[in-house]
């Protein structure tokens, strides 16, 4: 997605070969119209595929399932990274934050997700892959389907992808790094025919 | 605003005359369109004032504050429970949860608030008011102008509205319960009219 990538070398902080902060425009002040963008994108890039919900966790994936929920005119269930206080029926799974050194538990309420459900995942980062494939492991436990993964900014240098394919899932990434350090950011380039092409294979 | 009680009303869960679950449709999983006409509600009540930022607190605020923005075309910032991985100068401030009997800090990054913002806050409930009158501080300590706060819901009976209206501060709620007991929400009605009143007498 070219206005994104544009986006992230004009605003992104690029702190290390490692940390890249967007928290200008993405994730902690957000731009509304990028984020509608964005949410096209993703209904763009699954087009043709049955989806009946669109899910996140909690906080910085919840925008952009909004706008991808909005584009797809479905629902979206955003998991939670703390019991509620009511006492509820949920699915949950540890996840580990190498960011934060911690492990949190997910968890989604199982009104929510169903064995009829078809769901779309997205979120902001996919790095090591491992709030993703929290995210994975919920829709098992509810027998529901996963149409696959969106997320906005890949690190591809990171396993994320590699372990989502692994597991049988598409990933679609709107920016896909390739490298980055202080100053610069190597983009992995899809031309728009492919992105295209794979769609069209896709609906087949 | 008609079709939210409504929907309320429907699809709302009354646990206690303390307790109301809306999680099914605005805060675990979210109907996206009607999520897009409360934003736009609350753009039209602060219709004629200036805002330049929509400020709102994770989680469950984050998807309202993405509608509001994008009905103003302007961003939005959403303050944080945790501190940043990242070392960053904050506003901050701690904010105690009667729900969850616990005190914690909730902070924004100086870069994303200044003395030349006018904002906008908005959440999903107004209660005792706790979360609000954090945000309300955080915009003090910036030294930024504060046009009011939009609650989705209000649980009138609670101290919240009167808190912040003794601080000063403009309260525009889009439901508002004057009491509720399990199968019996009672809203206090607010003509139309009225509300176009209120917003005409505001820009004079």
């Amino acid at each position: 997605m070219k206005t994104l990538q544009e986006r992230i070398q004009q605003d992104g902080e690029v702190l290390s070969s490692q940390v890249l902060k967007v928290d200008a425009f993405l994730n902690h002040q957000v731009d509304p119209v990028l984020t509608m963008d964005i949410g096209q994108a993703f209904a763009q890039r699954f087009q043709g595929e049955t989806i009946t919900k669109v899910l996140t966790i909690e906080a910085s994936g919840i925008h952009f399932a909004m706008a991808t929920a909005l584009a797809l005119r479905v629902p979206f269930v955003y998991a939670k990274k703390k019991k509620a206080v009511t006492q509820e029926a949920v699915y949950s799974v540890p996840v580990h934050s190498f960011t934060r050194q911690e492990t949190y538990q997910i968890s989604v309420s199982q009104k929510y997700l169903s064995p009829d459900d078809q769901i779309l995942i997205v979120d902001d980062f996919l790095a090591t892959g491992a709030a993703l494939l929290g995210l994975v492991e919920l829709i098992q436990q509810a027998g529901a389907r996963l149409v696959g993964v969106g997320a906005v900014i890949e690190k591809s240098f990171q396993p994320g992808r590699s372990l989502l394919e692994q597991a049988g899932v598409r990933v679609e990434s709107l920016a896909r790094i390739a490298e980055m350090s202080p100053g610069q950011i190597t983009f992995i380039e899809e031309a728009e025919e492919t992105v295209k092409e794979k769609v069209t294979s896709y609906v087949k």
